[in-house]
């Protein structure tokens, strides 16, 4: 018989057929007469129970299961006559494919805290909240390819490996095959010529400058890959390795990009409510009552837009005690964000046009020489989410951005010929994945939203 | 109005109705009396036509146009009365966004050399051949995604920056904090501590082991993602980064694996024939004319399965001069496997149960103590695509195969967790992105199916 997956057995229903089911134990409770197995095999949240009479040749062995048990069963779905699931499987028999000492498995019945699970991260995806987090992440993360696609882009996988820093937000990995034990030296400096590239090599931290060269001759494209950061902060909210979506349009300004970055939201929000409803339930109960109203609030709310000094006049004129002051010409901090969207104006709200001396070079100048075209999409929870700019098209304008950030001319006349050659208006942005994953969810720390998450020293699994 | 693009242009046709169109200078011709533009906006590989007659106020903007530059166009679609295509635009305006100096412009109207492209890889998007490779791998990357969803697989992210070691499939990149010029050192070896991670981290070589510890929870998993060999190999077929997909399937063994193995390649070459019809007559027209029958004969035909052993024999009495030996124990040469593929049983061949000697340690140990569940998958002009296996989960056969390769059990006590704690039969394979759009298009260095190729000395971009 072929094998079924739970979540297509609650789906299709039909009392009375013969299913093969195939997972691991959940729990186990018996009583004289009978033995109730709830098996996940990960296709769902929810739990299928095998009911195991007395009377079958397989009782003893279910009546011996435990937790983490793998089985396999073959039996009848029928309606279930208990509460909480509309179908059961009465079994016909029980096998024990690997068993699971109860003595030694770190996984119980009760309620882990997510430290302790971080260190078994090989067996966390086993619990509710991991399976959850998993199928959401994979929902998001489809839901990220399925938009752009609909939409003629062309995913784009730009290189992870760089000589480019340019950027500059922040410190980046050094990449390297030397041996660390004997560096090979010339004048007491580093001969990078021994080196695997023949130069310094890093990870990259935004794949937007190589997207933009796709931008320039295939219009509409996006990346969908990991980046790095080398920063040493260990909070709630920052992974050293964590996943990146940079979407890069050609002849689109930057009222453009902020419908884009609006759509997408709603997208991704509506595609997880639609896919991933069970699971989001989940989490609106354990994690973050508010989970499912936020997601509800972006598919449905009409995003608003402010400049960025308008924001600071309304935060000047709040009333509120914030930790970092407000002034003009200094970034907004993340309190200000969430003051903004879930106080002030309560609905995400993207503000545009940023002082040019926050935000970096290759954005768009305004006419007012002070400004730049970037924009900013803030929501509940979190602050900035996406973050993106309408890119300077004009290629004097872009080389004096260069020289005054210090930025060689030379190294980068690759970035600068796609403005010497047919440039035209083009914006993008950037979504962080696991803050987007943290966003949905609603769980705290950004560690237990990816599966081995790389902070400070800490890189196992 | 609202930007159409080229192939929407196309496929919706409707002559008489007004379009907006922009993108890049293909070609310029002009006459006395009137000027033809062709122009390209990445959508598609065919130019849009535009007709600018002398009369129109932008005739002497468009006479001035050279390859390259990029204009925005309003005009009404009509019917072509050319050659080679059914509609071209009678333009209203033509306005030049950015100009190119043709004095400069590094692509001219001739065909270039991949080894020049390759120095203008920010560039080469713009030519016939890499707009045509950037639909062709959006689209093999998409039918990725859609074939591992379809079936209710579950997209994980395993890890770039490891720890791990243990495939030993090449020598590793190191990815480091420390300053090369001044390494912190105790006692004449490196302190690690003092290093971001806290111990020697490295460039992941397959995400297989983690994409195990999930799919001992999910069923059915798949990464898609960078992976990385530092090898001195400056051939037409390695990169030192490349994207790979890896499926990894709980209850599977080996027969079930073959089998979604042949699916799968039959789901991305019948999904490229649909999607991608005109690129790869393309590619059929000027890179491989035997492209588009390759792709039909995967779609067509049902894979043969042989025993590394039966293929050692066919081989050996095969009468072919093989630069190799072939002799039972020593692993299949390229040649092997094309003389395999193309010359004795002309389809795909799926070759299994290979010598234990050359193959991995997490492979499952046949009864005859010699064999392994291995598979590789070999295709015409290629040879080996896909590699795989059924996993050994039985721990006591793992720990053996381990000592036997010389890697500490300690290190890896949590991938023998998986075979302590509920194991269950599960198998996989790995297919690496770039060698699949290789074969698919026929493109014949490795180094011009990916956006910006790192090899040994080359990291430019």
């Amino acid at each position: 018989m072929q094998r079924s997956k739970i979540k297509d057995i609650f789906a299709q229903g039909q009392a009375g057929r013969d299913v093969l089911v195939q997972g691991w134990v959940k729990t186990r409770r018996s009583s004289k007469s009978v033995t109730f197995i709830q098996i996940t095999d990960g296709s769902t949240l929810q739990d299928l129970q095998i009911v195991v009479d007395e009377a079958n040749p397989s009782h003893e062995t279910a009546a011996g299961l435990t937790t983490g048990c793998s089985v396999s069963v073959e039996g009848v779905l029928v309606e279930s006559p208990g509460q909480g699931q509309k179908y059961e499987v009465q079994a016909g028999s029980v096998t024990v494919i690997g068993g699971s000492d109860p003595e030694t498995y770190p996984l119980q019945k009760k309620r882990h805290s997510p430290e302790f699970l971080r260190e078994i991260a090989h067996l966390r995806p086993r619990t509710n909240t991991f399976g959850a987090m998993a199928r959401v992440r994979n929902s998001v993360a489809y839901a990220i390819h399925t938009f752009f696609q609909e939409r003629g882009f062309q995913f784009i996988q730009t290189p992870i490996i760089t000589a480019s820093d340019a950027e500059g937000a922040g410190s980046m990995f050094q990449v390297t095959t030397l041996d660390l034990n004997d560096v090979p030296k010339d004048g007491g400096e580093v001969k990078h010529e021994d080196d695997f590239f023949g130069k310094p090599a890093f990870l990259t931290v935004s794949g937007q400058l190589e997207a933009e060269i796709f931008a320039m001759a295939l219009s509409d494209v996006y990346t969908f890959g990991p980046t790095f950061r080398a920063e040493n902060s260990n909070t709630s909210r920052h992974l050293a390795e964590f996943w990146m979506v940079e979407p890069e349009v050609a002849f689109c300004e930057l009222d453009g990009l902020t419908e884009l970055a609006e759509d997408f939201l709603k997208h991704l929000t509506g595609h997880v409510l639609e896919n991933c409803l069970e699971d989001m339930e989940f989490f609106n109960k354990w994690h973050d009552n508010s989970a499912i109203a936020t997601l509800e609030g972006i598919a449905n709310s009409n995003f608003e837009r402010i400049t960025y000094t308008e924001a600071v006049k309304l935060l000047q004129s709040s009333g509120e005690k914030f930790e970092y002051p407000v002034a003009w010409g200094t970034d907004l901090q993340s309190e200000h964000e969430r003051y903004l969207t879930e106080k002030k104006i309560q609905k995400p709200v993207i503000v545009t046009d940023y002082p040019k001396g926050i935000k970096a070079f290759y954005m768009r100048l305004n006419d007012d020489g002070e400004t730049v075209r970037a924009m900013d999409v803030l929501v509940p929870r979190i602050g900035e989410l996406i973050g993106g700019s309408q890119r300077e098209e004009r290629r004097d304008a872009l080389e004096s951005r260069m020289t005054e950030a210090g930025i060689s001319l030379d190294e980068y006349s690759w970035y600068l010929d796609l403005r010497r050659y047919g440039t035209v208006p083009h914006s993008g942005f950037g979504l962080g994945f696991e803050r987007t994953v943290q966003f949905i969810t609603g769980v705290s720390n950004i560690r237990d939203v990816i599966p081995f998450p790389r902070t400070p020293k800490s890189v196992e699994f």
